[in-house]
């Protein structure tokens, strides 16, 4: 049968990145507490293609795939990398997993335990002969307006926020840690599970530590550029604002201590 | 050219309701105050399929759209499912057209205007010789926790919810009859645009006013129910929670006074 | 500490569904060949709630989640609904599990299995002492258009579509059957992995078979209404004409044999 | 009342963006056949923020934006910005307008002419001074896959591609051109309304056109490379393929010749 894709382009140019999108699979990730949680994907992959050939071989990614152990370790994205390269003749490969990231939570008085998710993504990079890491997480945080708290009687609106940390990384790099860190930047974390007393400690902490997205952003970007495993940070704060029908958003990037 | 869709069907079925869907177009809707809107529609157009034809034929949809007005009136809208009917040969025509609606949105405070927008639907049915209209919006709110205001030291958390309200009406029903019912059945209304001063009003009303999505969903669904153009409603209130993760959810559905 | 839950609402209307909405649960489902596989579910959990009581317990819902078995049965439905109606004092309680499902798919030529995610979800509602099952699944398919194929020199436009079926059912009925009814009314079904001579056989059975969204829907609600363990159906296609922006929709309702 | 925006934050770090999201606004924007049209836009306004300042003032981008003509010009983008920079005292100013955006195509046999939408966007961004514009735009192809034209003994699949084009540029660039270069780049254009003998000359056309997603791509970024106003471009093709339930993806990046 023609292999058409080996044939010359009308337009030879060198393609940055050409693969498989929005393939679900499910799969294992690693767990600092357990060792390993069952999770499910989103996966992009993808290789750069010379100028001279037509088209890559798409079914070469899933075959890439079916080999792969699908467990979600720094080595097993390593083989995965390699093998795509080996497979597509590549000079480079890029892979992106999104998936949601259970982490349990204790309410904070009445001590329940209960399985919280968060929007992780771990990427990797093959190039010239480096891997490069990225991870990322979407953390919900809940956030006391301090303006609306210093001119009102009673009160101060406030709503759930999303702290988005992404960052290049070197070296064994927890989601947890990352979770921590954005969680612990807004006014209060939130919880999946909150009992009466609960409810009481949680309302009363947020309170008494209003935050603006501008002072969440901030906090975590601080923590992130003292991270000694830490390359280059990007965090992004939105706060779907309870007193309006549009968001609040602040964003920093920045480097790390590797 | 062979006229494929008037062949026979494999399985001689009846299709309830066939057409076209997320068709986008400009178009000019009623607005109490200024008479009319330019705003952007998702149009769905489908008929039934008598269980002898294999196919409608999708492009007299397109035709008939493009002989129509583009004002979205009680009149154009009977005007269009008669062309339907005709064009398509049918005894039934559905149409629906999604759009943001916009309304202005004096702050309670300093007096400024400001649009805010409206995720709103008209609908039209034709069957037996009658119409019948369908209306929807989306009417975002704040809500603050009167269980978390009655237990904390200071303060509860508040957060924006979302209105959905559907119904079935006769006559003449103005959207901004809707928005206005949904506005006022939370804590306080949410604006777009609020200086210091009127920051400080909408926190203090919100907190005089605490509200479960429960207090809300019967509060519209209060209102709707003595309404004398209203045959049927649907009313469903999704509170984002600041100290969760999830929705709170509530949904009620009754008749009117028509 | 004071449960205003329990004090009078202003409106004393009875509410017919209120409780929690989008919470994300890693879980169990059921395999017909594996037995059982895990996946990751948004949960929705609700109850009716009388006109005399102003609000609902919204943590005893996680509560009951949390001392639940996560592994999704008829029967671990039957108990997560009993808990439900004990804890929250209710008289019906409804559950809804949206989760991809992953099944296995062997390419028609050179053999190789890779799986497929289909959105899947399983609802169950309990009222008058009586459990009420609901499951359904979204099948994408490829379609080549019959009026383009018998107009054109070569070729006709194909496209993927979407095949969503949902219906109530008694005793068991596996997601696997939905999935198949789905899949073999279209052209050709779709696969994660196709090698060229793959490739080749799925052009090639699709074109021999050419189907409108109409075929599609007939032949999927022709199959259920002679399905035993089915009491009634509703099926949709909707197809993303590769000619148009917009796309081609049809649905037909219908009852089972149960 | 007290100006808690003005007060010092804990970590004094300057942030690079912070403003408002996701504000939906109607508006005018222009057209390269009749002047201007009206559309509906999500906008995104933000601004730099010192170390030394706690937090930015957000209702002033809603004051800029009611002071503003709601016309989306060079110059009214300019004004915007300079009425930002000089409302929040701040050193840049960013904004992005993202709207649906209308082109009338006429049918190739048939001659109809109807509507057809492009998810556009237009952002600006004022540092230095000097203002750096960006343009993008989302435009439907169809895609038939030479391979599979190649080796299927009749026919081939097809299916709806996204060509997304963004760049910076100087000077005038209609969106209309960067639209007609998407259009172009695929097998066929995809039209709103196709009688019978269209569909026949667009499946005969695109059939005679077979491309994969690389030769979409190389082909656009060609075209964009030899641009006299174009900065820099980015050109993503995804296609929704018709045998799989995922996408081919191919971008590339470079230079136009400004």
């Amino acid at each position: 049968m023609q292999d058409v894709q080996s044939g010359m382009p009308e337009f030879p140019l060198p393609i940055d990145r050409v693969g498989v999108k929005n393939l679900k699979l499910p799969l294992l990730v690693q767990d600092r507490l357990h060792g390993q949680q069952h999770t499910v994907a989103d996966v992009d992959l993808c290789v750069d293609l010379p100028g001279e050939f037509k088209g890559t071989h798409m079914s070469r990614f899933l075959e890439s795939l079916s080999h792969w152990s699908k467990v979600l370790t720094y080595e097993s994205i390593k083989e995965l990398l390699a093998e795509i390269i080996h497979r597509l003749e590549a000079q480079k490969a890029l892979l992106r997993f999104d998936f949601p990231y259970f982490y349990s939570r204790r309410t904070p008085v009445s001590g329940h335990e209960f399985l919280m998710d968060y929007k992780s993504f771990l990427a990797g990079e093959f190039s010239m002969g480096e891997i490069r890491m990225t991870q990322g997480v979407e953390v919900p945080v809940m956030t006391v307006c301090p303006c609306s708290l210093a001119i009102s009687k009673q009160g101060a609106h406030s709503q759930r926020a999303y702290v988005k940390i992404k960052c290049g990384y070197k070296g064994l790099l927890w989601l947890e840690e990352l979770i921590d860190t954005g969680m612990s930047a807004g006014s209060s974390p939130v919880y999946p599970l909150l009992k009466r007393e609960d409810e009481k400690y949680v309302t009363d902490e947020a309170f008494a530590n209003p935050t603006f997205v501008e002072d969440v952003v901030r906090c975590v970007a601080f923590s992130l550029s003292r991270h000694p495993r830490i390359i280059w940070y990007e965090v992004e704060v939105e706060s779907f604002e309870s007193i309006h029908n549009h968001s609040a958003y602040a964003t920093i990037t920045g480097r790390g201590k590797h």
